[in-house]
């Protein structure tokens, strides 16, 4: 008597609804692109660090004898420059983060879900460029902030609509 | 000789398990409110755009053709006021999704969970409306402020008494 | 006739595979070092009130008649450096809490993954100790900030690695 493959059946077609384990190529494109994302954001602090030490503007007195300045100072455009692009990471980036997760746990279209977190992530590698290392004119850096900023809506939307019997 | 029913029961009592499922109430209201934090979020970018458009008051050289300004512009009051809001709600809502996130993977009790998300969610749409919308007089935007910290810090409290042992 | 065991090996391995959920040692150890570290990032909100009032430096008209103040102020050098290390946790934490969640669903090993989360959080307590409370002479908050750093790095790096097919 063999009843393996009647237990096994329903064991495998329901752990295909764990959506929030790698088995599930959605997650694992998440995953991926959360990697890059993070690794992203890390680097903008090594930006606005160099950009700190060739304009001397250091913002602590403990951290002046690095390069024998003499006094804190503040508002170099250079700077300046770095720590807005690495604010607008913080405020687009972690979101879309968040969202993508929750949007991935609602079982989307795997097709389209994989389509959308990696535009959106991509989209955000290009708007650090255009803000952070080469300063291009307008409208590169709104297209690259407004292509994540939809993607991020219609993920909220959709999972809005998927979970309203929850509210 | 019928065991599915014999097989079924421990399969479905273990998938109930799956905390971080949709199949779980709690994390479809988590999913449900978490899209709504992050709307609101995204609506704050469009606020501070919005201001520096009516005060012309742009931050970056390659923006100023917008609106034919000639020089950039910094600290203006309307702008900082909704930069401020934002800000704060980098602060916390970020922290009390991320929280909460795994305040749900700790398997609280369904009604409590609920209503502390539902709660701290909408406490933090209160607090942009008293403070970046229409401000009004303190303690509006304090009281806001401090229900969702609380729930933040029960939700942390009782997951740090839940995961103890694996420190 | 007794299949019980039989049923139940293969669903208890299976649920083994289920990372992120409080069966996980190293999920329960992230959910532990989470709630610390949300907790350390509640109290810099509280740090920067007890600075503002004492210096009374508030930002906000609607905020002056707490002390009686007659005007608002920026710019206070005490305020400038809890903000500071506040704006450090939300570039830092925040990106460590989202990674090591993915790191925890790649399925590291064990021992590793715990290390690693035990030392990268307590990292970012000492970095706060040493930049808000009692500012002490570097490398004390370069070492402390590498840390975090350089083991985020890691983690990204291995979920690319173990996410590459998806991308």
């Amino acid at each position: 008597m063999d009843n393996g493959p009647m237990d096994a059946t329903p064991t495998a077609a329901a752990f295909r609804l764990i959506l929030l384990s790698k088995s599930n190529p959605v997650m694992g494109c998440y995953m991926f692109w959360t990697s890059l994302l993070v690794l992203k954001m890390l680097v903008m602090s090594l930006l606005t660090a160099r950009q700190r030490m060739k304009t001397k503007t250091y913002a602590n007195p403990e951290d002046l004898r690095l390069s024998r300045s003499t006094e804190v100072r503040f508002g170099d455009p250079n700077v300046e420059r770095v720590r807005r692009a690495h604010r607008n990471d913080l405020e687009n980036i972690l979101p879309f983060l968040l969202m993508s997760l929750a949007y991935v746990a609602s079982g989307p279209n795997p097709l389209t879900a994989r389509l959308l977190i990696r535009i959106g992530a991509s989209a955000r590698l290009i708007h650090t460029v255009v803000y952070a290392i080469i300063p291009v004119p307008q409208p590169a850096r709104a297209l690259a902030f407004f292509t994540t900023f939809a993607i991020t809506c219609f993920e909220a939307g959709y999972v809005l609509v998927c979970c309203i019997k929850y509210i």
